[in-house]
């Protein structure tokens, strides 16, 4: 990898003057205002950590288990779309920088290679496999089976894409996959193509519309949980209620997400939202988050909040970017180390203690005696 | 329209840089120091969207109702003065861009095209008639029986305008109602052209201290209920203890609005005190705000705060500026676009059950735990 | 007046581009990191005036009483020092300026013009001075004698002055009052002139400490309640407490001020702490604030928050600059007239209703409902 | 010194622009994204000083002890390495100026100059010794028993350095001490020389992680608090907790401290942690703290919050570059009196009244009355 790059922030300001136009917009960008793109990172800010000290810095493991998969380090990769804009590799790449840093990677629907091909990548490597649910019921269950059969060991369910969130400046690039590339996992030309672009709505949104299922609610949840022989989790849940829900769809994980600021506009950060829903499920699954992570003291923040785990989209592809395979592994390396870096300092050597530690991250508020 | 054209904001921006100096900036301005008019906007910042998700997304209706008037969205056209300084169709392009997007519009009293014209232009659809008290209170009735019999289907009163808020570019300006153009609604030389300007106040404010009736008290109110077979609505209410005399005065509705930040300085922004009011009024008549909406994010936050629908003064301002009646529309087509995107994202198929969800619309604090 | 000026802050522009460097720091400048000085003014942003409707706004008084003096509004005039930098005719200018607009002026014992002359320019109009206790107390006694005798009628003691606040752009302009001027109550080279600079400290804070008393007490309060048949009112009082020991002391009044931010800094505003005083002293004496005001919607709220009245200090200033005399006046009529305005707008047709009116001002956490 | 100084922020602009970039950055410096170093000293501003008036301004006395030492003033110097980069003199010129001012100054382990040189030039005037645990135990106690044998009063063992917080322009300028310095404490060539620096670690942070014995624990300080004669003080204390441990384990004193902002990164404010470790030892020991120390006004919210003393890290740096020994106590002279100016302001004669007055010092949501 080049020299000089040390955080994510590095990486984000080479990548973005790397990437052509309208990829790096539709990488970087968020829906509508992108309030709630830019409140993701932003309220990390809000929470402060309380180190202890004096707890033997010599001793520190980052290695936990996803549902039952045993993993070096807690941090994965969220699923993104379309990689080969970002290097000619694509999703092979990001596979083989995912297994050199031990990541577990969830692999998009909407990946530029084909499912098979990167779950071949991995060479054994631990991989879930992210669904969106189309209109055609009989291609979703068949891809459903592919994954299984691939040999990935979980289906991420995204919950929050009925339709796509309006990403403005995709809208106003008149976003358009690039005619050398398409859905890989697709065959008919339907799926595999995007429809072209209005003035009002990307290229994108339309295929959304036309070929993803609005319908989708919990019932649909707990059919796909009987449906398929892998643990179902779902990616976007962002309220008590709909935790609890899921809990009783028997799903096994939910991923509190708002798809990075790219669907609904205005809502929560997902730091913020994340207390509450490990309150609601109490234990009886596993919840992670994403949005926003930009460094190791934000896992870290995120881990004492009670997530088991977290995922990172945009930093992967902006690593994905600037160095291929190389890049994506730096990304994940540098994430690590800050994450170690902050637990020797904070005096938890094992994710287990950040999130038994009391108070161990607060509100910025608990400074604010009224 | 012009094309590129996707947000409010856009159209703001276009024809700030459209309208000549005086006429903008009696369009945009607010009054002193425009504390309030900033406020206003800034405000729905400070409220978040906790989404639902997997709700069955393909079913979304806005249809609502005012009064009993059935209606194909909740976002109405607040009434606002001299129409033809911004196109020269004025008033009468606005009432066709109403229509054609299905917006319920209140004509102001300052129109500069006379009432009974705009509402044979809007052909059969609702409107109301939003009434000045003129200090000439025969003249007033007369207009109050031309509204009734040309159908309008409202009365709404104005009550935060006893006296004309200074807004300081106005008077710099010495802003003046261009030669060519007057108070269509009235015939009289007094009431129908402004005096000219001074040096501390513009010929509008003049005006208004000259032919506005700065005594209106409640008793007022109670007496208009009573002289008019329409249904009276107070505009400009903007705390709970007025909200409990204004139903006690026989009115039927309620407008929280601040006049856009053109009245007082330094009060509270609308969306903030929508909440207390609607409590107030405990459901014995309805409830709108207007003020600083500008997207359909903040179009849900009023509904889940309890109004039964908005209306959006300088936005069509901005729409007639641009491109006439086709603006019009189309600033209302992107709110309601925008809306409904809101609504599937968060799970509220119907306007019902915005404002029947618990904490779908939550006050920042609500992540701040002391 | 010069045209165009709306405004307190145009007065300040105009002023601040007009006057000497010298003069313009020490007239606009507070004391170390100018914290307090800022926050005087911004902390009136977090009020907010939440309006009554349809109160008959034609009736509007602004007349009240100071102690038993009845005056036509409750906007009076800060002591302050050496106007003569200012404008040539220096107090005299102030005192005809204050006359013009009926508003109470607070002679400083620091004029540029003898406390004699000042009151009989005033030609009846009530005038109160303002005494800082000097080590010499004989020479303190007799200048309250001459008060007395010219006229005043009531004594404002300087309670947060026992050194001078250091006011760092004084210090570097070693800031020496013009050789022409002189402190025309004292007749002694030693309390006429000012010493010399030093590299530290300016020659103004060696004055202070070469004349002024930094022993004071409660007890010499006390004292001077009895030594003079004028009432006493203690200004720069910042706490329940102390209010509490004033009124223990006799006096009859309390202006609740920080010095417009030139003593201690990082205190607070004085509209944070008004409510608390006025509490504290229970209607037992008056209490009135300065700091910070710069227009009606201030003042306003300083008078629902409890105060009998305010002062402003600055700009007076800055009207004696721009335009002597009928500059004084200009800018306390602006202030009236947005006062004016405000209770119009608000529905407080006196000022007594403003006192009166149940949470007219709110602090903006008002609206914050955890 | 130079002329114009007249402030702490004076002294950084100036000692910045003077020094090698090199140097300039280790000492100015935080970790990570320095959040932790901007947020003590932005912290400051959360609080405000409550005046009380009319107190006898005349007297004022900032005498105080630490441990059983009587000391003029409460304003120490925090221990920080490696002065001979600021000036040729080093530690020497630092200490004779902490002697000319009688501020307390603790010694680094890691001085340019021999421990036992230091403590000869203090000339008899107390100073305390910071202590770092080596891997090699032997060595450390030999440190150990040459600070007993030089005449340092008391141990002050950092906690909060197990490994060296990542500070990325260090590591981005491979920072290395230069050649002709070294740990002046040391006489083995492997303690005494920084290692080489790699691409993703200065030659400081591998001398730390090759040296510094990061096993330390509560029970190496009960160990350490039994094998010297002199007291201990715990330095790097940020939570309630620890303090307790602390006081169990025999220390004598705690300071609290997150290293200047220069280990951990998104921890608190030194400001905003120091009441509650007050309380938590309630009296048993003397707590200080350290961290974004600018001015008197900050040492007086220190003390009110609770606090034996101060002391400052980077101002001193800054005077030692700019005038070496009479930068140093000019420094500390500048803060000295601001404290004093800010005790007679707010009527606190004394640094035990400081700490008694009730309220003298608030958070600023004192000021919001929900
Ligand atoms: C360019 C891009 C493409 C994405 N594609 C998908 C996708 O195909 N499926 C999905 O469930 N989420 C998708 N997401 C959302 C991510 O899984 C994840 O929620 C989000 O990126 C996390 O926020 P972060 O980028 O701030 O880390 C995408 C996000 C981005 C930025
Ligand atoms: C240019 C302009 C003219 C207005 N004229 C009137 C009017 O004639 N009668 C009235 O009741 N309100 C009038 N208003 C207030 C609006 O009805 C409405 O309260 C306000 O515009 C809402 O704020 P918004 O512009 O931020 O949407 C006017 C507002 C503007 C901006
Ligand atoms: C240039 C100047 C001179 C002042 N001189 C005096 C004075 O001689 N005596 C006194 O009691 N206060 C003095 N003050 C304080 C004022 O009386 C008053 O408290 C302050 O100006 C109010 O704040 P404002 O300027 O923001 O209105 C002075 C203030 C200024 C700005
Ligand atoms: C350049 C520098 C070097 C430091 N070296 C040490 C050190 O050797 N030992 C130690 O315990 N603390 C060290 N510190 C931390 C200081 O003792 C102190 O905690 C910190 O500087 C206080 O913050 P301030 O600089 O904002 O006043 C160092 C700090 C700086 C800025």
């Amino acid at each position: 990898v080049p020299s000089g790059l040390l955080t994510i922030g590095d990486y984000e300001k080479s990548a973005t003057s790397l990437l052509p136009v309208h990829p790096r917009d539709y990488y970087n960008g968020g829906s509508e205002d992108e309030v709630t793109l830019r409140e993701n990172k932003r309220a990390f800010d809000d929470y402060t950590i309380r180190p202890f000290c004096l707890c033997d810095a010599s001793k520190c493991s980052l290695s936990t288990s996803f549902l039952s998969t045993s993993l070096s380090h807690p941090i994965g990769i969220a699923p993104t779309a379309f990689h080969r804009m970002a290097h000619p590799d694509g999703e092979l790449a990001t596979v083989r920088g995912a297994k050199c840093s031990k990541s577990l990677m969830i692999a998009s629907s909407w990946s530029t290679i084909p499912l098979e091909d990167m779950k071949k990548q991995s060479n054994g490597h631990p991989m879930w496999f992210q669904l969106y649910v189309y209109k055609d019921r009989v291609l979703t269950e068949s891809i459903v089976r592919r994954a299984e059969k691939a040999g990935y060991t979980a289906i991420v369910l995204t919950v929050d894409t009925p339709i796509l969130g309006r990403r403005l400046t995709d809208t106003r690039n008149r976003f358009q996959l690039p005619s050398h590339l398409k859905f890989a996992n697709f065959a008919s030309v339907a799926q595999e193509k995007m429809p072209s672009a209005s003035n009002e709505s990307s290229a994108f949104m339309n295929y959304v519309s036309g070929q993803i299922d609005p319908t989708l609610t919990w019932k649909d949840v707990k059919e796909l949980t009987k449906a398929t022989s892998l643990p179902v989790i779902v990616k976007g849940v962002m309220r008590a209620e709909d935790a609890v829900e899921a809990v009783n769809s028997g799903v096994k994980g939910i991923i509190v997400s708002n798809h990075g600021g790219r669907q609904i506009d205005s809502g929560p950060a997902t730091i913020h939202i994340l207390r509450e829903i490990v309150e609601a499920v109490n234990g009886k699954v596993e919840v992670w988050m994403d949005g926003g992570i930009r460094n190791g003291r934000d896992v870290f923040k995120a881990l004492a909040l009670g997530a088991t785990g977290v995922f990172v989209g945009r930093p992967i592809l902006w690593g994905l970017t600037v160095a291929g395979e190389a890049g994506v592994s730096h990304v994940l390396e540098i994430l690590k180390q800050e994450l170690e870096y902050t637990m020797r300092l904070a005096g938890c050597p094992t994710i287990e203690s950040i999130r038994e530690a009391k108070d161990i991250v607060v509100h910025k508020s608990f400074f604010a005696k009224l």
